[in-house]
């Protein structure tokens, strides 16, 4: 770049927090915001202790104030409205030509109201949901699946690469979160079938090791099988994707599915058991604990 | 082989055929069986085109008299009674020291009492469910999942490789089925939660191949997404492996469940939705058309 471009990134949690600082290491003008102030501050050391230099704005309209692009990564709907488009909100506050690109997992409603809100100002949005999990956006190698206009998306690219092993363009507004929740939805199918497998397998007295080898190989091959058979069956969770975060996914999914008139029966029944899982307390736990909810057998 | 083993082959179907065959090219004298004789004798044929000298047998008993290992590939736990426990069948002809290795998917009940039928006359039988499917057959790359002794697998191992990939020891008796079963359930689960994604994907409207491209890659893959995602979007199910077949393993795989004291919802949710497919008349269609139950949206 001749001159440093002029970024914003709103939310700076265990995703976005190395999100942006890979923005700052590719050589952007970042501005970082944080609803907690200790963590903004946190982040800013962080990227001060890898040689580089950011700022921090006490509100999302002032980070975005004169950026090119401004990013959020928030918790959930409710969030994303308040830092898009609240009171001090970065839609009110970003120049002529700058671009949205939001990686928060959100309701493809929520991503189409802020492409309507977007348009009213002439500005374009990205909605970018990523995958990949902290590991991903601390090495840089997230998935991100993006709706918008095509032109939008390739604008957002560069800068996205530098956190991105796989950017995908799947549709216009709203595409992107709905690619996620499809995602989400083979993840739940596949823990559904797991768990029965593994619970069958194991009260049957066979050997756990062996007969992963026999079945990993073929037609009832997954990643959650390969990364997760073996530690399903050692009782352990305390790692990977949360529960309470899969079921807000859950929620939009089936929200979606609902408006387009589908029925989504394996979705839903998985996502009420996880609601059972989180009433035992495991909803902090990876989503392979839904196992949990299962009888061991006599 | 110093002297040809001689070997017994119950059942010349899709599957068997093809194994019996196999087992011909490797060295073996082989007595094949089939409840239909002119299959035999078109499988007899097929081995002569091959340049291979088998012999054909009127019943399982006189196919078995002097073979020194028998193999049964035939339909269900019915049709395995038949061959093996019944008039004509197989154990009460089998010389002492004869192994018996049956390739069906059957119940794991089925195999426990052929196991013990055939500890009581002093022989030995092993369970070895096989996956890969009629490609896996006729190429001899099948999957073999199996229980029994230690040593009754090592003795019918070399004469598997001559039809499979890859053959684990998976318990004693019923391990093999078992071990099919999971695999089953497994593939159910995936198959539920992969319909529901690509009907909402598709409903809202995203471009399928770039949504495929963003999500195979990454905790939602199997190899059912990768191998069936297209073929299911365009609604293209005549190939494959057939719900009616399905249907049986998730019966032997629900019953076995039941013995356990185990609960399987996702597994008993998609066994009921295979039966309305089959009774739409979708039995003899690849397990992925399990999509064709849920509606395509507004």
């Amino acid at each position: 770049m001749s001159q440093k471009q002029k970024v914003a990134f709103i939310g700076l949690g265990v995703m976005g927090g190395p999100m942006a600082r890979h923005l700052a290491a590719a050589g952007y003008d970042v501005t970082g915001y944080n609803r907690t102030l200790t963590r903004a501050e946190a982040w800013r050391k962080g990227c001060a202790d890898h040689g580089l230099e950011v700022l921090t704005a006490p509100t999302p309209a002032e980070a975005a104030a004169g950026a090119d692009m401004v990013f959020t990564c928030v918790g959930n709907d409710e969030d994303l409205a308040e830092v898009v488009l609240g009171a001090d909100g970065v839609l009110g506050a970003m120049q002529q030509g700058a671009l949205l690109v939001d990686h928060t997992t959100v309701s493809a409603d929520m991503a189409r109201r802020i492409d309507v809100a977007a348009r009213k100002r002439g500005l374009e949005a990205v909605d970018a949901p990523v995958s990949g999990g902290q590991a991903g956006a601390e090495n840089g190698k997230l998935a991100i699946m993006c709706g918008g206009s095509a032109g939008a998306v390739s604008r957002a690219t560069p800068a996205m690469d530098s956190y991105a092993a796989r950017i995908v363009h799947v549709g216009m507004a709203g595409a992107g979160q709905t690619a996620k929740m499809a995602n989400q939805m083979c993840i739940a199918g596949v823990l559904g079938g797991l768990s029965e497998a593994i619970r069958l397998a194991s009260a049957a007295g066979l050997d756990m090791d062996r007969t992963f080898e026999a079945i990993s190989g073929g037609a009832a091959q997954s990643w959650q099988m390969e990364n997760r058979w073996h530690t399903m069956v050692k009782d352990e969770f305390d790692f990977g994707f949360a529960i309470d975060w899969m079921r807000k996914d859950m929620g939009y999914a089936l929200d979606e599915a609902r408006r387009l008139g589908l029925s989504s029966p394996i979705s839903a029944l998985v996502d009420q058991f996880y609601a059972e899982v989180q009433a035992a307390g495991g909803g902090r736990r990876d989503t392979s604990a839904l196992i949990t909810r299962l009888p061991k057998g006599k």
